[in-house]
């Protein structure tokens, strides 16, 4: 086990075996990722396609004096081995000290903390210029792949590279022929065009942005890849380098059901079945997946949009041939997705945008400008908003509540139960006078009776009456509230109110009017940071009055790869913090 | 005088007239253009550029059943005309009643309110899904040019036009060889070579990404432009209509400097000279070209970036030619100037981002992921980042606060003064430990002695100390502080301590817990909505404590071309209110 990668530390050590030695390191390689993968889990198709010419880069170049960039770096686990980090492949005990992206406090191969898609060029355009600046000679390659290719930021920085730089750069489009899901775009068409003609298509979409290109049929073959690489190496202006390879290769699962194995949970090799079962667990993810299965039948004007991620609703392919005409996926092109849904609002249609919230901060301006100005109903249905979700630092949906509850009439609300939840879905995908997002939450599904009708905007709900201390506990965090209301009782013998906000984009400022009354201490809980979020509009609404305020969220920090309840211990926010805080004020 | 447009009211009114009225029809519009642009200003090259299109356009097409957008749609003052709103260019006591760009508010015609690039085709794939789905059958025509094409999302929406929709949707590009300042990007390669061969060439970027596509050369001339829209009406799919047109057309000046005509400030029309004289007027925008120019000379690390906006910064060509590689317009390609402003930094040089604050929404990803998450040493200069600046309800800079304030490691900087400003920007772009964002001050430049230094953050300064009551003045408020202090004493004989906080992006724990001794007002005036901005984290930091706050600044609401004053009087931020408010509390 492990021949020859025993004997490989560092990109010297690759630079000085043999072919056949090359070829035998993919293979150890390739065992070393199963092991991480069918343990951990992790990004599989993106990284098991991409061994021989991760290979290749690193026995062709000199990294880090050549900078390497990682487009979404979901596909840097070869690199990582090759760079010093076997062991978080190889020796279990090791697993937790690699991040699943590139990371520069691992290592200095590693130059940007990246999770989101086609920033690699830019990034690469950006060394280069700096490089030319100082007279220095190293080559800056660029690897982007998997669908990337279609985000706008992608065709800024080709159109960009095309023109602007006269000087190295090395952008190596892995071209798998799929996306996360499968590929949408004219430029895939291009793209087959290439591979079919062996390079040689008119149809060139890099050319017509005006970069020099080279195609590269056998992107699996280390040698081919190492031959193609030698002939762009210190290159004095920008190529692009097409290579074709598979995605999953070396696990015929993988292969053949690509989307399924974009990202795995752990799995048994064998069989490649999970090794978590939640098909009988309640989610919200398959509380959206059965809405929108049921609202497509009953409504012709509903329409779900997506940039690429229809597994965040759990919308397989079977679902999607279901939804027909009333699916759009646009590929990885997130201002298209919400700009269109815009177009498609003001003709008349009932859009859905649906994705994960991480990835909705690409279209800040789009919903600002081209929905809320507008004031277009739009829905965005949003997953993993809750720190209890990805907890890697680039893909974190803790930023949520400080970025699009400060944008006007946009509606942001912040579901507490099932009932809730699929009561404001039906509203907002039925109303005409919105804009509207939903906050998926991050815990497990429990109910209690809802509102079906949310016209009446801005009203919190008082869900338990009580005084002295009103508890505001937002979305998720509707059940910590509960919990916060018996240990107060418990501890401090008060009966306290418990309010549901609901909106949280809002301040309900009768209601907090009322509270003056009985209510000497107002404590707001969110499932987020607190600069910019939802306690401090409380806050700032009851500065002048006589009303202690506590805001219990997180820090505006960037968090990375956290155990939720421990970082909930850390910013003193579990109910022993909270009560000895309400305690010292009383 | 307007012989023809005189009974034009309608577009059914243009239907009627023959080709030679129609040209008549074009000089009548260019009188009132003139009328309009030489009195108030406006956009001139994109609209004197565009008459005969626009014209050819209502002639074939039946707005509002056939559905047009406008790119940016700063360039529909023709389409305005033709649509029952000629007064606003004609008869000079209407000139207010029509904003300069599109809005659904003036006319049915109109269907978005839009002031940014590159989301026209997005909103027209989005009216031709909802038209699919409701089984209509109208034509949808987006109009874009300008540079907007550079922009990710215009690209994206070509992509997926390209292949998502099989259905009608004519993309009219007015290709006027200009963007704002010149173009940038290999694309515009394709398009020279699409004029040169009368559309002939094989280098087609719309084919490549899967478009039908036709060229008419004589954009200017009706006749050609009504022949060719005939011939795209009704199509069954998607087809690019590449139109050659001179922007400016029709005065001579413009003409031939297209970059100072894009849009212009009130002139006189026999010698193009601007109404005012800002020559001796020292402004921060003359202050931040003299420090690029200065720095540039220092410090040859420094790299200043623009996605095709030098003009913010004052940077005409002349200064552009002077700044050589140290200087990199990317075109409009706002995600690809910050994303590669990360990447210079992280290889050494000093880069700074230069644009409107409109326009850096657009980046808040880039920002958040590729910048702050990194903490590349980045300097973003934004200027109208005030309520006195642009007032066009898509181009208002007062949620910068809202927008950047809350992301992690993003060190916000408010100058308040002349010194303050030069130090602020000469230390930002010497540190290489944080991404630093700068808001130019919308107000008068004054001067006051600072400190050179930013190295120890998130300190607020104590300009005057003072009891009972605090004021923190932040940035361009500064001065309405000094006013209110003054007020405050006359008023109320308190001497009051004023607090120039700076960093906009901070609390400073230390500072205001001192303030607890001898304080019980803390009064926070910011340049923006509260709503997730600076006042409200002040708020909540007293929340527990024995301390009244109150916040002022703007709600959180779409604002459009409004009296800055006035304004600020109706949100109660005056200083005769905020003494009221005082009274009330004391």
């Amino acid at each position: 086990m492990y021949k020859i990668l025993n004997k490989v530390n560092t990109p010297e050590d690759v630079k000085k075996l043999n072919i056949e030695q090359l070829n035998e390191l993919a293979i150890d390689i390739r065992e070393g990722l199963f092991n991480r993968l069918t343990k951990v889990g992790g990004h599989f198709g993106p990284n098991f396609g991409i061994v021989e010419a991760e290979i290749a880069m690193h026995y062709v170049f000199s990294s880090p004096i050549d900078k390497f960039v990682f487009d979404v770096s979901h596909q840097s686990y070869t690199h990582k081995i090759l760079t010093g980090r076997k062991k978080g492949y190889i020796e279990d005990e090791h697993f937790s000290e690699d991040s699943g992206y590139t990371n520069p406090e691992e290592s200095e191969h590693d130059l940007f903390n990246i999770g989101h898609t086609s920033t690699s060029i830019s990034l690469a355009t950006g060394l280069a210029k700096a490089r030319d600046l100082k007279g220095l000679k190293e080559n800056v390659v660029a690897l982007i792949g998997d669908g990337s290719l279609s985000g706008g930021e992608a065709l800024e920085e080709l159109n960009v590279a095309g023109s602007e730089l006269n000087s190295n750069l090395i952008i190596i489009v892995n071209d798998n022929q799929q996306s996360i899901s499968e590929t949408h775009g004219g430029i895939y068409k291009s793209l087959r065009d290439l591979r079919k003609s062996n390079g040689k298509s008119e149809n060139n979409i890099f050319k017509t942005f005006g970069l020099d290109y080279i195609y590269e049929k056998n992107g699996n073959d280390i040698e081919s890849m190492i031959n193609v690489l030698k002939k762009v190496k210190d290159i004095d202006h920008p190529i692009v380098v097409h290579i074709n390879t598979q995605k999953g290769k070396g696990y015929k699962l993988a292969e053949q059901d690509k989307e399924s194995w974009h990202w795995t949970m752990p799995f048994d090799r064998e069989t490649g079945k999970s090794k978590f079962d939640f098909s009988g667990i309640e989610s919200y993810t398959k509380l959206a997946y059965e809405f929108i299965m049921k609202k497509a039948k009953e409504d012709k004007d509903f329409l779900v949009l997506t940039p690429n991620m229809p597994t965040s609703m759990g919308l397989n392919p079977k679902a999607r041939e279901e939804l027909g005409n009333q699916f759009v996926d646009v590929g990885i092109a997130e201002e298209q997705a919400v700009a269109m849904a815009s177009g498609a609002a003001k003709e008349g249609a009932h859009p859905l945008v649906i994705t994960n919230m991480t990835f909705m901060q690409r279209t800040y301006d789009q919903i600002s400008h081209d929905v809320c100005i507008n004031n277009q109903p739009v829905t965005f249905l949003l997953n993993y908003t809750s720190l209890s979700g990805l907890t890697d630092v680039t893909h974190l949906g803790i930023y949520g509540l400080a970025m699009f509850t400060n944008i006007p009439n946009l509606v942001v609300l912040a579901p507490s139960s099932k009932s809730e939840f699929n009561n404001m879905l039906e509203w907002s995908t039925s109303q005409r006078n919105h804009p509207v997002m939903i906050l998926m939450p991050g815990n497990e599904v429990t109910d209690r009776e809802s509102d079906a009708n949310f016209d009446e905007l801005d009203k919190y709900k008082v869900e338990k009456e009580g005084k002295e201390i009103a508890v505001i506990a937002l979305g998720d965090f509707y059940q910590r509230g509960e919990k916060l209301l018996q240990d107060i009782k418990d501890k401090l013998n008060i009966e306290a109110t418990l309010i549901n906000p609901r909106f949280a984009s809002a301040v309900d400022k009768e209601l907090l009017n009322s509270l003056l009354e009985n209510h000497k201490i107002v404590l707001t809980l969110e499932d987020g940071i607190l600069s910019g979020g939802f306690g401090e509009k409380i806050a700032s609404f009851y500065g002048s009055k006589d009303m202690k305020v506590l805001n219990y969220g997180l820090e505006k920090k960037f968090y990375d790869r956290y155990n939720p309840e421990e970082l909930i211990k850390e910013v003193g926010m579990d109910n022993n913090s909270i009560i000895n805080d309400i305690t010292e004020i009383m």
